[in-house]
């Protein structure tokens, strides 16, 4: 999860503040506690004629104490929402309004990612939460603007994305997602 | 879903009941009404030496009112939970102690059942809740005993579980999950 | 495949005839009793902004005795030549070179369509040949005219395409891969 | 491909021979030069009760050079034989009589694996041949034997599978294959 608790509070960190009936602070913090969350991971590619990939969009953040970190498109999938209809409102969060993100027609996910708060169960860690997160590889044509919290987004071949110096920069398990993404594509080397 | 509001409350029927610290009866209906739950469905199947389909197992449930469903094996995911030790426990749960299911190595699952409380958005519908449902075919080779509210598990081909009137006695669009299924493994016709 | 025996000779129909060396009319005859050869599949669709399939691509062809069928997008792979640059290739020659087709960006097809001589061994049937076929969903957002042997492209719902009518007009197990392509969408009703 | 060039002829090499009708060994190599082959690719795997990948099989053959390699299970699939049945005989082939695969119920592979004669076109290489393989991965439970030119079969960690080592002593893109089937089933670390 890119939205980790060293960031400013954004509409992914938890269930929706709403009006009279819905659950206080107090009863989110319970949730959380309680229930796993359903979320999505998109990850943006760009690609050829022929659909090859031949980039990857990771964001740029920088965290509370000055760190730089990459990471994906992510975010929670709300109540009486699509999942395709998360990814678009996620992509679009991230990316701005003209990315022309290609939402895949199937609902079939290349894998689903599973975050738990107890770091090493799966390679995916989410010190705040058990997110279970559908993720997708998502090719998008139009002009990336990268909004809210993210200080940029850099597109890097997926060669670059699986290298170990942007691994590193990629936290609580997002870089073992982007490389089962490339292997999904055939373009894990 | 299965477990619909016509049948005996069970363990799936939402968030679990629990020590000081968890949710009120009140809270639950809260969630319930503001969240999306994680499910899993699984279509138990027989398969031959080559992996091929030939039987697929079904539950038949009693309603209230006496009418005969059929039904897949479905159930929450809990917090703190894998999805395959979620699948596990739920065929065990339904199938029994012996059924020797063979959970899947990947993660993928074939599809994602969205179950809306509103029916007409997908194929899907759970009254209840939004359930977001991830589906896996899984061959069984052992004893299977149908459990708890069920009366009978059926092993039909899978001609006979895509027949319109096995499909008439499916609810909340099981009968589409089940062709589905059957579409994933090369068996509809 | 829609290249069946009752249509003119095309580019699909075997082994292209070529320079000195290649093989002749008489080997691709043994050849083709011999060996399995791949193909691809397409299923051509409309996605709307979600990326939902709202609907599918059918081309429309007279057989010699007049007799309307609906197929799909279907080719071979050539020698040295990529299956995503085979899809591409036989998209642009069935639909025309502005279809701007999204050729998916993972190899992994919705299902391997396995067409045999023989009827009944599975739901494909090609008289000709053994055929293995990686079957892909691709959506095309540009402006598709049909080429070659074909009379018109119609565009028809999910429900359509699965109707009972339509899928009389479909040959050889394509209307079973058609059903097979809206149940991986998540469109099979 | 496991079966290159170095090695003992078997009957993966091409084309079976035959009785009168079938192609001559010129005949064969013209085939090969003209024609992509369809092969399957078999990742064994040791599973847990929930379906975890625990281990990985890999073969381990001598070259005439004596140079060791590592190797999946891979093959030919023939004329009128379904790709499960072709799964089936190679992994009974490599692994022994009682290795009891479990082969996949559904026909979709993890990925298609193109081996090109033309080194770096994709990560998958076969200097003899254009190879076109459906890669499965298939939990095995039962004893497995190394048959024919195989000298020992080696189970692994995923994580050794991946490792440099191990993945040094692959050839033709096999180690890559074994890293996509480990993100596949989510032990890609």
């Amino acid at each position: 999860m890119t939205d980790t608790a060293e960031f400013p509070p954004d509409d992914d960190r938890g269930p929706e503040p709403g009006p009279a009936g819905w659950l206080s602070a107090e009863d989110i913090a319970a949730v959380r506690a309680q229930l796993p969350l359903v979320y999505v991971d998109a990850i943006p590619v760009h690609v050829d004629e022929s659909g090859d990939v031949v980039e990857v969009g990771l964001l740029l953040r920088a965290t509370p104490l000055g760190t730089m970190t990459r990471a994906l498109v992510t975010g929670r999938v709300l109540y009486h929402e699509r999942v395709r209809d998360a990814l678009l409102r996620h992509i679009e969060k991230d990316l701005g309004p003209v990315a022309l993100p290609q939402v895949p027609a199937s609902p079939q996910p290349f894998t689903v990612a599973e975050y738990f708060p107890t770091p090493g169960i799966t390679p995916f860690h989410d010190p705040r939460q058990h997110a279970i997160s559908l993720a997708y590889v998502v090719p998008v044509n139009g002009d990336c603007r990268p909004q809210q919290n993210a200080l940029d987004l850099a597109w890097l071949t997926p060669e670059e994305a699986c290298s170990d110096t942007v691994q590193a920069e990629m936290v609580n398990g997002q870089g073992t997602l982007v490389r089962q993404a490339m292997a999904h594509v055939g373009r894990l080397d």
